[in-house]
């Protein structure tokens, strides 16, 4: 591993302050509302600084809609099944309150009223799922007749679903209910019988910080 | 049932033109960029006549957010579990030229972005998937440990997150197709083992129209 130099660690802490800056606007206030100006000021930055790190104020809602895994994978330490579910777990706490992942998670719901038209956000989240669930199968978790790629691909959207209606309807309280629900359904139906009832879940799974 | 009235039917074609037109103006553009004006132009009639029916823009969103179950409901016959499928299937099939549909989808899921706030369309999706499973429970097809409210929410968030992440990746081309992966991962885990062999799925369960 590189040691980064000083020059690049300043250069990593000012993109992040750029980030969590355009992460509060666009979340408060939308795509549409959220003026370049006011996440400058916001950050104590230039906008030379803005647009040196993310181009436009589109690249910055890519970049937003892009870094939701990064927010999630470090917390965790299971594999397979249980950290497909874990992953679902604390994605549901931290949308309470990381403006970051609020963020991308809007911009990339709504992203058709503001002309983008990216699906990549979520072929990242299904890949990842995809890749635990790819260890879940040869570590014999998955019932046989289960497609990872196709469970993937549901519990991308199911999630992405429940917190629009989550939110709308109770602004995320019972976002945590909700993904604990998917899993009672789920899980009977696609792990193994042999760890089934091993799969924790619920929201002690998520570590403290 | 009282048969309507010359003027009362003219005031039903009007308002069904109205929405219809605003409907594939918010289709194309999204609430923000859809100028009044130009609804009342496609639709052909006066602005008073859109005031008159709908208030404001937002009321003709609302209107539209709330018009999404008549639009399904009218074509089923099948009861219970196999009603909750054909709805979600249909639902699926008419996504992809139903403008009043898409129109709705759109701005229930959008909605955030121009300041308004109201699950209700989503509640009443529930409430109608609800009476569906209620019918079913006492028909005896649905397993004792299933909580008929909390699938109806399930279903409604699961269906609402597929077809934004179906229309990012592949416009919608294959939303019946995660519409039935759904229903593979969930009949086995809700549906009684007398009648889960009975349930059909798939794209020949939409009546053709």
């Amino acid at each position: 591993m590189r040691v980064p130099t000083v020059k690049a660690e300043r250069a990593i802490r000012t993109r992040q302050r750029v980030l969590l800056a355009a992460a509060e606007i666009f979340d408060e206030a939308g795509y549409e509302n959220a003026a370049v100006s006011q996440i400058v000021e916001r950050a104590g930055l230039t906008l030379g600084a803005l647009y040196f790190h993310f181009g436009s104020k589109q690249g910055l809602a890519e970049a937003l809609m892009n870094a939701q895994p990064a927010t999630i994978e470090p917390h965790l330490e299971s594999t397979g099944l249980q950290r497909l579910v874990d992953i679902t777990l604390v994605w549901a706490d931290r949308m309470k309150r990381d403006p970051i992942l609020r963020a991308g998670v809007r911009l990339a719901v709504e992203q058709g009223s503001h002309g983008m038209n990216d699906a990549s956000s979520f072929e990242e989240w299904r890949a990842l799922m995809r890749s635990h669930l790819d260890v879940a199968r040869s570590d014999g978790e998955l019932r046989e007749e289960v497609d990872p790629d196709r469970l993937a691909r549901f519990v991308v959207g199911a999630c992405t679903g429940m917190q629009v209606y989550s939110n709308l309807a109770t602004k995320r309280a019972d976002l945590m209910e909700r993904v604990c629900d998917m899993w009672d359904l789920l899980l009977p139906r696609v792990a193994s019988a042999s760890v089934v009832g091993d799969i924790q879940v619920g929201p002690t799974r998520v570590p403290v910080s």
